[in-house]
């Protein structure tokens, strides 16, 4: 049993929690709470910290069957966790990244492409509602937050663990593979000429999202095949980057979905 | 000019920043930003602040003609912010709040019931994805966040000024109201026989939008005529609650847009 904050995993656990680089050196991140433990894939799962509080049940205690786990003093646990009402269990679990080309690989992917994403919130929650449309893979400038900072994965609800994702180090080389593989780009733009839900999204799709501040750079902006424009009513200047990106990525959902089934409510290519 | 944090306005402001009820008794809330100040209505606008450093500026100084404003130190004014950045200008602004007859007066409104939203800044991006759908009104449970509070006011940016809302002390008389209106309202939830692209919104519609945690109260979403569904792929098990409702309102926008122009994509009513 842990019982020092001074014990070096305790020390470890609280760095990999605060420090991106720290995460990447070790390739590793920390997960937190009942419901994000269970649903982290078995093989990725390199240590559990549970609380002494935590092992009072017996059903959690069954839970950690066969992992690498170790008991922590209540108050020595409270020091490890991100939160502030911890939840008694938290893990390191390995990153995994996917290549670019594994995105690719079926046919007419579904994908997003954000640019910058900044509040570690807003990505996680892009995450979440990808998964729910789904997107079969999302693509991220080197500027967007921190996929493994401990918000991010809270909101992600878990689709950490199941959407593909790739981190590009520039935007440009990834915008040309797509192009080469038939994938269509589509910007959001106060100034495009169809409205988002005028464009078929049935071949193989991508939407570009920018930032929450300044939207897309002009360099991405201009590689875009298609501009395409949420119609906004009253003074809005913008919508929320999560909401703009939920719009697209459920229109999409939304036609490749009647189409398959022959609903009847069905209007998407031209 | 303002030269001290013991000045009694100056402790007057951060009492309305950081507490509801004196708001409330006060009728008054805080705007902060020379983006969100430039929006108040003229005739809401009680007093502002403004810091030596803003004020360097002339034409900072020209906006001003008119109204009372007041020179506050720029270490002082950093006190009276809520912000980590402060940006020179912050203002008293009086509130105002529609009543649910009034949102009821058009035809066919399109309208959101918030139940029990907890989070500030989901709270103002619903506000400010409902204007960019052209909501008519939101009827917000006495259990949201306060719609005053500067996190929340920041992220309406600017609708809070604009979407017509009322907080209702009970949800069941509101939605005996709606009923009589022949407002038709609707819940997204797991178990709904139809997507939510397969009903029509031509018609008096309020979406219920339930609280982040736990979804709609059960006596909530048993008042609702029509449970529909929005559909998720993957191991999902909801929906960030301001995405299901930018996902909603904006089906509801396409629809009567497509309706109103009769577009290409043409697809509601049954």
């Amino acid at each position: 049993m842990i019982t020092s904050i001074a014990n070096p995993q305790v020390k470890r656990v609280v760095q990999l929690q605060k420090k991106a680089r720290l995460r990447r050196e070790e390739g590793l991140f920390v997960v937190e709470g009942p419901r994000m433990f269970r649903e982290v894939p078995r093989e990725r799962l390199e240590k559990v910290y549970v609380s002494s509080g935590y092992l009072t049940l017996p059903e959690h205690r069954e839970q950690l069957a066969g992992m690498d786990w170790e008991e922590v003093e209540d108050k020595v646990f409270a020091r490890m966790s991100d939160t502030q009402s911890p939840q008694g269990v938290l893990c390191l679990v390995r990153q995994r990244e996917d290549s670019l080309d594994s995105l690719l690989e079926r046919e007419a992917p579904l994908l997003l492409v954000l640019e910058d994403i900044q509040d570690p919130g807003n990505l996680g929650t892009i995450f979440r509602t990808a998964e729910g449309a789904g997107v079969h893979g999302i693509i991220m400038s080197r500027g967007c937050a921190d996929i493994y900072n401990p918000k991010t994965i809270r909101s992600t609800m878990g689709s950490i663990y199941r959407v593909p994702f790739c981190v590009c180090q520039e935007l440009s080389p990834a915008l040309d593979r797509l192009e080469q593989a038939g994938v269509r780009t589509y910007a959001a733009h106060l100034q495009g000429k169809n409205t988002y839900d005028q464009e078929s999204y049935l071949g193989g799709t991508a939407f570009l999202i920018g930032n929450e501040g300044n939207g897309l750079s002009p360099e991405v902006s201009a590689r875009a095949a298609c501009r395409i424009r949420i119609p906004m009513e009253g003074q809005l200047e913008s919508l929320n980057a999560g909401v703009a990106a939920a719009i697209l990525m459920y229109e999409a959902g939304r036609q490749r979905r009647n189409v398959s089934t022959s609903s009847v409510c069905h209007c998407p290519a031209r």
